[in-house]
């Protein structure tokens, strides 16, 4: 896998690829998970204006995210090869590439059952069981369950600017806003599955 | 202590008692916390600031929040009586007093030892290691973790026009948002411990 370039050469990124495994839940919980979420097709269509908005912004966006991550010792170490401390500039480049993308398919808001699986390869990839392994790489070998949930605060935070460039009224930049938190929490909810106890998710 | 009531009469309601248990993470891990969630000192500010705004809208807001509830079968059997299938009263209205507090607490933003005690106790109340013990109840045993997490932006999500009664400019009531969904998200990341696997939070 850690070789898989898709069509738009993201390395590591494969989406709707039949290499991914299938989420361990179903269409139908997730339907039931965006209720507890409050996302509804009204959201749906507000991420959507917020694709033109963010498509040109995304790699911006994932420069600021890394330097909310950089600034932080406990966020900068899990990119960090563990034998020599210093950045793992071809994991940070690979995961890079996947983070724009990601911003593009949250705007895009296509739940299906290619988008499901995917989520939980992204929680897998963030738990000790799959981190480094799409990359061969050697960084920290866990990301925390704690800064997996809480940097979700950090990646919406700071989204207001971005999403004020696409010339829509506060009004709407407003609703582009509340659909990008309920969007996130949705996700970053179906990443904590591998940290979960069985049963427990 | 199903039958602790506090000062203010909410049964079960003890932050700061000497029968919370300590919380598993340090003051210094909720101040790492707190910065993946980019909740600075600045977001505290707003946060009181939404105090007095909030303060005679609590119930209102409890009562709006399990309207989502209610509308809802997945998340509304939560609080059924599993032996008759009808709403457990009792536990509604006690659990519902302490909600109405939780909105003062988080607008109080006092990040001591007894508040991270008490977000530790909120996790354990939704889990089934402890749902239904504070209130003597027979409730569905376990709130699933999807739907603990998935919640937090249901509760956030429908906060603007209370928060536009305070009668602050609009770009005020934005931070005063904006620091909410800070805060849920960190809560409800130390309301996930005891869902996770041993070493993954």
């Amino acid at each position: 896998m850690r070789d898989h370039h898709d069509d738009r050469g993201i390395p590591g990124y494969n989406l709707g690829s039949p290499e991914v495994a299938r989420s361990p839940i179903s269409i139908e919980a997730l339907d039931e998970l965006k209720k507890s979420c409050l996302l509804t097709d009204e959201d749906v269509i507000y991420l959507r204006l917020s694709y033109d908005v963010l498509e040109d912004q995304a790699e911006n966006l994932v420069a600021m995210w890394r330097g909310i991550i950089a600034h932080h010792p406990h966020l900068r170490h899990y990119s960090q090869d563990v034998n020599t401390g210093a950045p793992d500039e071809e994991y940070g480049a690979r995961v890079g590439k996947r983070f724009a993308q990601w911003v593009l398919d949250t705007a895009r808001a296509e739940y299906d059952q290619a988008w499901l699986d995917y989520q939980y390869e992204i929680g897998l990839r963030h738990h000790r069981a799959k981190k480094n392994k799409t990359d061969g790489a050697h960084t920290t070998a866990h990301i925390r369950g704690r800064d997996l949930i809480g940097f979700a605060a950090a990646t919406v935070a700071p989204l207001r600017p971005y999403l004020e460039k696409g010339g829509h009224s506060e009004q709407v930049v407003n609703r582009m806003l509340d659909a990008w938190w309920k969007s996130m929490i949705l996700q970053v909810t179906l990443w904590s599955q591998p940290y979960m106890n069985p049963g427990d998710f």
